[in-house]
C-alpha cells in the first residue's frame, strides 16, 4: 500500500505514495485538521483544486458530535462531510489526555466527562475502533494512552503499557475497509520509544506513527524524539508524526524520514491573525501592515495572495470582519500544502538537504 | 448609461443595463453587502464565479476605519479591496441615523462619536463626496439625513428639507468618475415623498433612490412607499432601493420598476444559522435537520448544496465550528444572486407576474 519512490542520498527523507481506499496520496504529505469535520475556514471545493489529497477529523469528536447513527446513516464519515478523498481519524488518545482532569483511565478504558456539557462518556480500544469501522475512513488510529508533558518516568512507562494493551485490542478489534496504524509512545525517553516501537512492529500495523510529541515539551525535544523513532520504524511502512508543526518543523522531520503530518496551526493560527509566508511569520494586525499594499506572500499563489493586500487583510482584521480569518486561514492552508509539495520536489531533484525552510520569527520583529 | 433592454407587459418591471467604469451591471441587480470592503464570509473569487457585477461598501464605515489615506494610497477603493468589479457606495445616511443618541445634526452636518472608540467625527455632504471621489466607485450616494420610524411628521418635514440641501451640496461638490445617485426621502408620508422625488428630479442625478426604509416600519409600508415612490423616478434612469429585503421583497419592488438592491440579510442571516431555500427559510440548528441528508436547497446548484447536507451543516453549527456561517454565508449569497438571475429572464420571457417567490415561512415550522 505504501512504495517509496524516491530516497533521498543526504538525509533520511523519501518521496512515496500510500495508496488508500479513496485515492493516492503522494508523500511527505500534509493533512489539514477537520478535527470536527470541517477545516475551519476552508472549503473542501478549495482543498481538492490545491490537489489536497486527504484531511484529518477525529473519531472522540465525531462520537460526542453528531454521534456515530447519523454517521452510520450518512453511510460513512466521506459521505457525511461530502469528502470523497482519503480521511485519516484520530482515535481520540490525545484528546482524553488534553481532559486530564475529568477523565479516569483504567484496563478497560477511559471515562470522562464532557467538557461541552458535562455529560459522561466512555472510550475502549473496541469502541474506538467500532467508530472507526464504521466510518469507514482510509486510516484509522489505535486507541493510545498519551501522557502529558513533563511527566514522570513512571507515568510514561505505565501509559506505554496500556497503549500497547490497547493496540493490541485495537488491532483485533478493528473492522474497516481501511488501514489501522499503531502509535509509538514513550515520552522523551529514548529506551521506551524503542521497546514501544518494537513491541507494535511484533503487531504488525499498517502503518507506524509517533505520538505523545507536541505535549508542551521543548521544540528541540520534539525533534530529538523524531530523529531518535523514525528509524525504529519498518523502513517500507509510512510514517506518520502527530500534531506537528511549523513549516521548519516539517522540513526537518521529513529528513527524519516522516512521510506524513497534520497540525492545527495553519488554521488555528489563521483565526488569530497570523500567516505563514516565505520570510516568516507575518501577524496581520501590526501597526506595520497598515499601508503595506504587498500580499501576505509576494511569492505565494494562493487565492488570497494573488487578490489582497496585507493593509486589506489588516484592515479586516482590526474591524474584526468574519472574513479576516478566513482569508488568512485559506493562505496558511495553501502555504502548508504547497511547502509540501516543495519538499517532494526537492527530494526528487536530489536537493533536500539544501532546502531552506522559512524562518520561524516573526517578520514585523525584524530589522 | 442605462438602458432598458426589454419592458414587462404586466407589470412596471424592466430589464435593463447599467454601464459603469468597471463593467455593466445586468438590472434588476442584487449587490452584496461588504460594508467595510468584504462580503462576510464569501471569497471574491466566489462573487466573480458566480457571475457577481457589483458590491456595496459604506464610505462612512472605511472613513472610520481604515480611513481615508490609506485607500487613497493603495490607488482607490477597487485597487485597496482587490476587487475590479463595480463598487457602489452609501454615504453614510443611514448609519448616523443608527447612532441617534450619539450625533447632533446641523445644517453643516452631522457630528458623531464613534461606537467603537467614542472618538468625534463630522460628516458633511462635501466630505462624504470626496471620499467616495477619492474611492473612485462606480456609483456614489449623496449624504441624507435619515429619519428613523415611527417619526413625528415635522421630523420628517425636516429630515427631507436637509436632505434635499445636502444633495444640492453633494451634486455639487462630487468630483468623482462615477455616477452619483439623489436618495429620496420622506418616511411613509406619499406628500413628502412626492415633494422629494419631484426636488431632486430638478437636480438631475444620474439615478435615483428610494431611501429611509426598511428602518423598522412594516414590510407592507416598505412595499406601499416603493410602488408609490417608484413611478415618481425617470423612467430612463437606473431606480435603487436601499437595505431591502428578503427574496419575496426583491421581486415585488422589481414589479413596482425597481433596477437595485442592497441587503445584508443573505450574509447576517447566514452567520446566524438561517439559510434561504426554494421551499422557505431554514433554521439550520432545528433538530428536525439532525438527519437530514438532502442539501439545503435540493433545486440550488451552489457549490454548499452540491455538496453538503443539512445534517452536516447543522452538525457544524451546532459545535460552532467556523465553516458553518461561512457554508451558509455562502450559500445565501449565492441564492440571492441566483433568485435575481430568475427574475431577469422571467422579464425576458415575459412570466414576471406569474413568478413565486420563496415563501417567507420557516420550513421546520411548516406541517
Amino acid at each position: 500500500m505504501f512504495s517509496i519512490l524516491v530516497r533521498d542520498a543526504d538525509t533520511s527523507a523519501r518521496r512515496g505514495v500510500l495508496e488508500t481506499l479513496h485515492g493516492s496520496i503522494e508523500t511527505p504529505c500534509f493533512l489539514p485538521v477537520g478535527t470536527r469535520g470541517a477545516v475551519k475556514g476552508v472549503e473542501f471545493d478549495r482543498l481538492e483544486e490545491w490537489d489536497c489529497r486527504a484531511i484529518l477529523a477525529n473519531a472522540y469528536h465525531l462520537m460526542a458530535r453528531p454521534g456515530l447513527e447519523v454517521i452510520r446513516r450518512a453511510g460513512d464519515l466521506h459521505a457525511f462531510l461530502g469528502w470523497a478523498r482519503s480521511i485519516l481519524t484520530d482515535s481520540g488518545g490525545f484528546q482524553v489526555m488534553s481532559l486530564a482532569t475529568r477523565r479516569k483511565i483504567s484496563e478497560e478504558g477511559v471515562e470522562f466527562r464532557s467538557p461541552e456539557d458535562g455529560s459522561r462518556h466512555f472510550l475502549s480500544p473496541e469502541l474506538a475502533m467500532e467508530l472507526q469501522s464504521v466510518f469507514g475512513v482510509d486510516i484509522a488510529m489505535v486507541l493510545d494512552v498519551c501522557p502529558p508533558y513533563p511527566a514522570e518516568r513512571a507515568e510514561v512507562e505505565s501509559a506505554c503499557r496500556l497503549s500497547l494493551d490497547w493496540a493490541r485490542r485495537s488491532r483485533q478489534a478493528y473492522s474497516g475497509p481501511g488501514m489501522l496504524f499503531g502509535i509509538v509512545q514513550g515520552g522523551i525517553h529514548e529506551d521506551l520509544r524503542r521497546e514501544s516501537a518494537q513491541a507494535l512492529l511484533d503487531l504488525d500495523f499498517a502503518g507506524y506513527a509517533i505520538g505523545g510529541v507536541a505535549v508542551g515539551e521543548p521544540k528541540e525535544a520534539i525533534r530529538s524524539i523524531t530523529w531518535h523513532t523514525s528509524p525504529l520504524l519498518p523502513e517500507q511502512k509510512a510514517r506518520y508524526l502527530m500534531g506537528v508543526g511549523t513549516p521548519a518543523d516539517l522540513l526537518e522531520s521529513v529528513r527524519a524520514g516522516v512521510d506524513l503530518f497534520d497540525c492545527v496551526l495553519p488554521t488555528r493560527n489563521g483565526r488569530m491573525g497570523h500567516a505563514y509566508t516565505r520570510e516568516g511569520e507575518v501577524t496581520i494586525k501590526h501597526e506595520r501592515f497598515k499601508e503595506d499594499l504587498s500580499p501576505l506572500d509576494p511569492a505565494c499563489g494562493c487565492p488570497v495572495c494573488r487578490r489582497h493586500t496585507r493593509a486589506y487583510i489588516r484592515h479586516l482584521f482590526v474591524v474584526k470582519d468574519f472574513s479576516a480569518p478566513m482569508l488568512l486561514s485559506l493562505h496558511n492552508v495553501f502555504f502548508y500544502l504547497d511547502w509540501m509539495r516543495q519538499i517532494r520536489e526537492a527530494i526528487t531533484e536530489g536537493r533536500l538537504a539544501s532546502l531552506e525552510a522559512p524562518p520561524e520569527g516573526k517578520i514585523e520583529e525584524s530589522r
